[in-house]
């Protein structure tokens, strides 16, 4: 036996035929990412439990191989493949799962990482409680946690990091070890709080195993209607204007360009165009609460004597519709957008009074530097996310090899970094598709930091691909 | 000169005589905690500027002098204090302050360090806009992160983590460096959150000079009520019934006990009793809105009816009135109950399902081991805090010597945190007050982590009195 054999039958040993994936057509699903990523593994490994994770950590440790943390696999940096040497160990967390706890009163649900969102939700149902992170994918909890995932109703209830109350992790250093924090409490200012170095890095500095998350009560009654701003300008008044009405149930701003809204209704044919012609921009509100509607208290009546009121100075027109109806649309347009061509994708953010001007210079650059490129934006607007997506025609793909892509990407990130001081990746986090990008532009200072805290959290360098600081 | 006699002056050429105060009765106010914590230091610096501060810190770190870094000196932990060596410098930000920028649209708000909450939320005033956290002490901006506030609206806003979206810290390795976090993103990840390290370690790890704050629209309406529960478990129920009704515009879940009350009534002749006699305890609880009162959105109409239908079952009695009159009995109690006597305050967090069975445990240890101790306890309810204070009348003193108030401290401690998974700092922080009880309390995991941590950010232990880790 080669010593990759022996290593393979270690793991095998030690986590069972289910617990060790050898044959590469098993492996495959594990080995490529939902958008980037595609090596090839020594095995995927399926710990059934936290103990069995850990006992397969140490053994990485003591042989030196690197492991991929990877949760359901539906991350877009590719942070959850691992490399073309065939020698990562990818972790998979997806038998680590369960709700293991709901109290009501705490409004806590305890999971474990490899959870579903979909069970999560599934389970708080019954008490009329969710986990208000809304996402086209159903990522595990523990992916969500490592990514931060942000989604549409930010703007109401945070990102995770906001809604994590405790968790586990295993460290890497000393190979194994748990870091046990789990508490359910909103106030505990006990010293640093651990918890947050492992929220968002990407599992770079451990492996998340549970997670404690405040979970909020499900909306009784929601009001949703397209809006078409009088401009892109008015549209960030109108914001303003709707978060002094409504910031306490204002649970969704987001934009869609008229591209992205027209590749909608071309690919599905049974949604209706909401308004003909099409506008540049329309937005999507919702107001939801976890009130019932009554007569005292009935958002879409607040809703509509509001839309009318702003009438004229910062909308045009506006659909007041079924909350399932106008969501579908929303929901629709990153498929109906591959449909169009080549997708050049973009997760970025800047301060939200400036997405007008990003926007507006953005497609400038597109014009005079990377003719034939169409935009077909849509995003968060509510807290500043756009995703600036591109579609390049099939005709002009010689026009566009590689490099030139890249020129571009690199083109609109120095524009949302350096000049309206935004974000390369808004809620997508860093993995090896924009590793290069955080190094360009994240500070070197912090960089130097990082460097000097991956020595603490993992000196060997056998937690994922991701670097976020070299050597100093 | 001596080598003190040198630094001094060394110090005050770099700062000049405003910003370097060494007469003993200048310096005194500086030295001594607003609780705890009275010491002696070599000086008080307070730089002008965040250059000036740099200069101060590499000065300090090339002489391997230790710094005490200070806001407002509200804390209270003890944390701002110097030691009893007179070799500490007080590093004061009082001066470093302004608010630099508001925008409305991005509802943000950047300010320095030494700006007071007053004086940010003056200059907010006129934008509607407000930084909602409450408390009764008047902090500079740079100490709420640094001590990571919470306060009485944390259920509705968060604490101040929740609502920082930037800062700027200067590093004492390499000394004096600006760490340049001042992003007004509400969505970035882009690698590690460092911002988070410098939130809550009361300045263990750099010294916060900037921060970059969501800001919430003014509240145009607000209702308010005192509420006599069934029992303290019917008040659990009435809180989850009130997240359910008011989720989106709850904004107050505050105990107050009998005794507590009894001492406002006792010391401030001009607040009426709300009931007679009084209950055991009593709850304030707060509905308020940025929406203005209309007759279809009233939360005085909406609060009404939902205590009508909790009549009976979860609320024996009530009271509506107005907030200024009900927030000025719950404002009154601090300084009430230090008329009774000498307080031994608590600062405690429990999940918030398990406050009322803390505090009967809680009270049956009290009254079979520490017999004439009375408790005076109050709190924050809607997030499990309760600062479980005791009083000990005058004729004990000689029953209670130091030791004797220090064993009961940490037996209430240990039922807090050992039995019911809480926190013997809900809100406070951890400072020289209370470094013991961190050290009792935190898992050798976590502290064996501080320990690595702390090498990266103050290898020579420069920064503050309080450690998080000692050597592995």
């Amino acid at each position: 036996m080669d010593d990759t054999s022996l290593i393979r039958q270690h793991i095998s040993d030690l986590l069972g035929p289910q617990g060790c994936l050898l044959a590469p057509d098993q492996r495959q699903p594990y080995e490529k990412g939902a958008r980037y990523g595609d090596g090839r593994s020594l095995c995927i490994a399926r710990p059934a439990s936290v103990d069995e994770a850990a006992e397969l950590m140490r053994l990485c440790a003591s042989e030196k191989i690197r492991i991929i943390p990877q949760g359901a696999n539906t991350g877009l940096v590719g942070a959850s493949s691992p490399d073309r040497s065939g020698l990562d160990v990818v972790l998979s967390m997806e038998r680590i799962k369960g709700v293991t706890d709901i109290d009501p009163v705490d409004r806590v649900v305890q999971a474990y990482a490899g959870t579903r969102l979909s069970d999560l939700n599934q389970a708080l149902k019954q008490h009329e409680l969710y986990f208000p992170i809304d996402l086209a994918a159903d990522p595990s909890i523990g992916g969500m946690l490592a990514a931060n995932t942000g989604g549409a109703r930010l703007i109401r209830y945070g990102d995770v990091r906001h809604n994590v109350l405790g968790l586990e992790a295993l460290l890497i250093d000393p190979p194994g070890q748990r870091l046990d924090l789990t508490n359910r409490l909103r106030k505990n200012n006990t010293g640093p709080d651990w918890k947050q170095n492992f929220i968002g890095s990407g599992g770079a500095y451990g492996i998340i195993t549970q997670a404690l998350l405040q979970v909020h009560p499900l909306p009784q009654q929601c009001a949703t209607a397209l809006v078409v701003p009088a401009s892109l300008q008015a549209a960030a008044l109108l914001l303003r204007d709707a978060e002094r009405n409504f910031s306490d149930f204002l649970s969704a701003f987001e934009g869609i360009s008229h591209n992205a809204m027209q590749a909608v209704l071309q690919h599905i044919p049974s949604i209706q165009a909401p308004f003909e012609p099409l506008p540049p921009y329309v937005f999507l509100i919702e107001l939801s609460s976890a009130r019932p509607r009554s007569a005292d208290f009935d958002l879409e009546k607040l809703f509509g004597a509001w839309l009318e009121a702003c009438f004229g100075d910062l909308i045009l027109d506006a659909v007041i519709d079924k909350p399932e109806v106008l969501w579908r649309i929303r929901h629709a347009i990153t498929d109906s957008v591959r449909q169009e061509g080549k997708v050049i994708a973009f997760d970025i953010a800047v301060p939200r009074s400036k997405l007008a001007l990003f926007r507006d210079e953005a497609i400038a650059l597109l014009e005079q530097s990377y003719a034939g490129v169409k935009v077909y934006d849509f995003g968060h607007w509510g807290d500043g996310g756009l995703h600036f997506n591109l579609v390049l025609p099939p005709h002009l793909a010689d026009d566009y090899p590689p490099q030139r892509i890249h020129a571009l990407r690199q083109e609109i990130y120095d524009l949302a970094v350096h000049k309206y001081y935004g974000s390369f990746s808004a809620e997508h986090g860093v993995g090896p598709f924009n590793q290069e990008f955080y190094e360009r532009y994240t500070a070197p200072e912090s960089q130097a930091l990082a460097a000097r805290v991956q020595t603490v959290f993992d000196p060997a360098g056998l937690l994922g691909l991701t670097r976020f600081g070299t050597a100093p």
